[in-house]
């Protein structure tokens, strides 16, 4: 299929690194020396694995380290149809000209960003291999089409999230690439971590944000009864927003917490007993 | 395959909110807090999810809500060959000046409207991924294509649909997915209320639609005899029009209820058993 | 594969509602209340299901109904490389401009024409999202490609068929597609009624048709003993020309009739001996 | 990938019947009432199927018969990546302009050709609805690229083979296909006839020949030993001919015969002691 | 993905037979009658088959043949994404004019060459197909792309090469293929062959060829503990050329013979203790 | 996909020896002979296949002996999306000419360079088959979309690795592949050779490389406990690298060896009581 036509004219698609670069701190509450370990190994300029389930703050948490260093950050969500040339660049047409465009990877590359992939196993393989040579001492990125080779900018680090969860035969990451990044591993926060987060997120007060991260710990003790994950950080936030819109409690922590986990009817039931012990 | 060739001449193409705007109020009779929760979902900015069966409403209630906020609304129904680009937009040959044109998502995250995306486990997996940064606190769209990122208009949500009846291995939806949404759980009506909904739609006396109703509580209650999913609103409806067209109510029952359900010849039995009894 | 290019001059190629008229009325006895129920679903423009068995007059059911009916037909064999474009159109190159060319769909939808998907179970997923919104209350046709929405001609009905002997897991017709139709199931036609459509279609004699017809109902009969279907009244029909042609009766049934039901050497001797009974 | 590029100044290249006709008698010595039910049928218009095993004539058959019928024969070797387009036609580039090739099943519907697909379970399921409305009474051939309905040509005949030894649950021939044709069953041919057959392609003396069909007849024996097919004909032939080439008659049996119908070493012991017997 | 984008101004590419000629008696020690077998099957122009193992010669066997019959040889490596148009040719851009680029096998089949296809179950199916015209009486070549049928030049001969070991079911080939072929077996040649061919090819001396023969032989008889294959010719030549480098014995059988065969840590130290025994 | 737009003006391209010349010595430390066989082996012009688990240096190895030998070295990356027409070059547009472009394997043929194919049982099926011709006595390859055979210039030599840990039925390397390459086997380095290493590509002091070596030696010997495979001399040198940094050495084993090695819970803690041991 055709998916893309060639461009003639076009506006300047100059790519800056000042579009990266995150302005504003975003908030974030340490758990643990994940601030100190990510400083380290940025200043080694070792690759960093950052393991964890969804939506406990593994995104949130390069925007803050890449806001400290100083860095553009630049972020690719792997699917299964990503090909190495959407990540490394392409020719295009251009007022009759052709012209090569880097994709984020290579701007990442040259610009020195944090380039940070998201949930990696999802990506296709030879977008795993293009990678290995940015992770051990060679630090280059070759690009086959241009006969290329990239050295990465002295401040550039690759960083990638998985979801240890979701490792199956046929999404599993090869030894050859793990073995190529230092890991930090991520989980939900404390409870006196996540109340201040909620408060923070959502603006609802430390009574209610208290309740809701005692259902969310609740919930998460309960995974073994068949929840695949427990409640993520974020449901969290969204029923205490909901509450803030003037919603019920209950009916704010089914639309938002239960209704989202599971479809099964039987932990449906077990939810709500949990839900109405707390609202 | 080439499926689409350049456009050199074409009509102006200019796509204004006004088309996608509902201007006549759809009917729709609420079953519980649902337009309330969708309504704090809104105000919220909390991306919602459809949950339930085939044909009891859940389009017809996005359609109603799009009315009632006010928003014009963009639907688009899921398949598996789906592509980003038709999602996000292509360059087009247009006067041999190329030009991009938006898909109906960008078309959406720029006007503000309400992008509803019907059977969402349908879709390829990379058109998941494409709107993760659009459910989160970014509320950004990034077209990698031509490396823009297009922040999502304040009025702008999103919304998906799906059937936890076809939940399957292959087609899950992933926890990194779900948890992005507010849910909504819808159900076939209660009896006095598809009563009143069949004689609006179709046209319909008191006296036929209960009938039609009572057929229908009875077949969704034997759905352990093997049946996939019970007979929908929409065939009750489709029932009452082949009546209101003349054709005597066990004939109608039979080609609009009983054989769009099943092909097993041993349920048609039993479902023609529960046509005798009240037609 | 580039399979086409594009045409630069071409011959007019207007697509007029005449082409699909049909203009003698084709040859169809009614088994029951079929005829009826059409016309009523008709009136009522709700979509058609047409259910059962290879070779028992379908096609010839619709293309009856289309002339009753007085609107053109528009027929789609479903297959499983039919892809969206080839239903609802694409743009091609003429003379240096480009231009949108219908698919047989949209001509179908424009045109007011009974639209008739055969086999409808083949077709691929994408193909069967794409008819929703002609089934509903919406009535519409979503042109992506041009970002069109055209709502359908008054006229216009979609009719599909499919035999419920095909259904497997993979080729399956989802609930929420079934839902969206009345249904009328089709069956072998009654002993008397076989007899005449075979002296008609083969101008054989009435004895020659009857020992036809008893041969065809045993050979259904035998199902149980491993005939994946019975013979269609086409073969009976076949059988009936050879017969004309002045072969003889038993070679003619083996010819027609037995050797394109299977392959089984052991049931090609069990439908041998009820040929030797009857010729 | 791009496999075909447009042709822009390219020799004439029309299709005429007289390069498919058959202009000399092929050899071929009828075993039954074969040619007679395929004079009836094609009288009839009736399409045919001829099923048999490997090499034991229905090509040579068809020739003959195309011959004796006076009709050019358009043979089409069916494989997975046979195409619509690649027997319908598609559009090329020729001098700048546009113009449309015939495929050779265009070709044939509209000469009146006998169109002959070798291994029909081999093609795409596509290929096979094509042939459709070919063998049922409407007798058209529906181009949808050029929203073309082409009536075949009163002479033209659709005639497929298969092999019934192929069958399996991937490719089988569905009903709905089967019951659109007559079948003639084909075997491998008599001893006497075959011992003819043999003397005339191969040009050995009558005792040779006999000692091969021996040696071939007592392989088909054994088929229960483990081979997937006997021995074919062409394979008895080459065997003549290599002992025509002054090949000891034992050697030429294994080099024709023995190894190229299995690699079973248990088997090909078993089949020189046949050989040994008889050379 | 475009793969190869037309060529307008290239070098002169006439492919002239005197390029595939080999000129230099290529070296072949022969086992059994399979020179005399191929050279009377060559006379009566019946296509060939060799099987055996890997590394036993078969290749060479075929440039030996070419060289004493004075035929030009065209080889192919099949492999699974070899396409038809790979073999047959294609329409490619030179000059702003379109011409015709015949692939290798139609080169051969219209000078006269021997066409080797070496390790055809490697091949897709649709190859295998477009060589079926060609291993039958018919002896022609059909290009659909142009609509033209090659006669074969006289001199022409289709030769190809399979490793039984190999055969599995995804991978067979099917009888309708094989019972086009005459078929040599291959196999590792007899000691004091292999010794001579080992002094030749790597220039050692007899006791030297002497102890890797015997090494060889006894690696062979070990196959049933979990080899899938024996030790080549050529291995056993790669470890004489290591020797002649300078490297002790064991150490070149160990790199050059055992390393190569298996993966699996209890073969090695089997054949470790083989390589032992004899250096 | 369109994945490459014609290159009409680009800066040139000429690609150079001294571009992949290795300039400073790679740092290596020989574990036995390998260096001396791989110098035979190149001096014989055979070519060789590096067997190893990750990170054991089987890449540094091949740069050092690049390096000694004075030869270029060309990497290939392997992965399942890897085209022929990646290796070996395609046709360009290049100021409206037509250029040929060399991929790098044709490109280390002409220019006498080592090859070098990374994971070689990554590649597509088709990439190995071109490699054969360059790894028997022919030494060429063959460029069929240019109907070129190139020979190898005489310094040119292939090397291949592969992880024989990740042997699969899938992606297993065929015999014919095989048995065409000397094998030199890869493992962990001794003792005091890891130590060595650690020292001086992390630049900490003896007594700190020496626990981790130790904690490596442990962390292998447990392989049989559920890990794919051992901590690589890169995942120690990482961890060597943090404490540099400042990070306390139980962190940095955690961050650096343990979190990368595997996700189970388990096994975390196995590794984790190592790591107090030790630090």
């Amino acid at each position: 299929m055709v998916e893309e036509i060639p461009v003639k004219k076009q506006q300047n698609t100059e790519i800056r690194a000042e579009d990266f670069r995150i302005t504003e701190e975003p908030f974030y509450l340490p758990a643990g020396n994940e601030a100190v370990l990510f400083q380290a190994a940025y200043d080694a300029r070792l690759p960093v694995m950052l393991k964890g389930p969804t939506g406990c703050g593994k995104t949130r948490f390069v925007q803050h380290m890449s806001f400290r260093l100083g860095r553009p950050l630049i972020t690719v969500a792997c699917h299964e149809d990503l090909f190495v040339s959407d990540l490394v660049g392409r020719y295009i047409l251009k007022n009759d000209e052709t012209v090569w465009r880097d994709g984020p990877l290579t701007t990442a590359v040259r610009m020195g960003a944090i380039c940070y992939f998201d949930e990696i196993v999802e990506a296709r393989k030879d977008t795993t291999v293009v990678i290995h040579p940015l992770t051990d001492d060679r630090r280059t990125l070759y690009i086959d089409k241009k006969g290329e080779v990239i050295p990465a900018h002295p401040d550039f680090l690759l960083v990638i999230s998985y979801n240890p969860g979701y490792q199956s035969v046929l999404k599993d990451m090869k030894q050859s690439t793990r073995q190529r990044f230092t890991a930090l591993t991520f989980d939900y926060p404390a409870a006196e971590h996540e109340i201040t987060i909620i408060c923070k997120e959502a603006g609802v007060d430390q009574e209610t944000a208290d309740r809701l991260v005692r259902l969310g710990t609740r919930i998460r003790n309960i995974r073994e009864h068949g929840l695949t994950e427990g409640a993520s950080t974020r449901l969290l936030i969204y029923a205490a927003r909901l509450i803030r819109q003037g919603v019920a409690g209950a009916d704010a922590c089914r639309a938002a917490i239960c209704q989202p986990l599971t479809d099964d009817e039987g932990l449906q039931e077990t939810l709500d007993d949990l839900v109405k012990d707390l609202f």
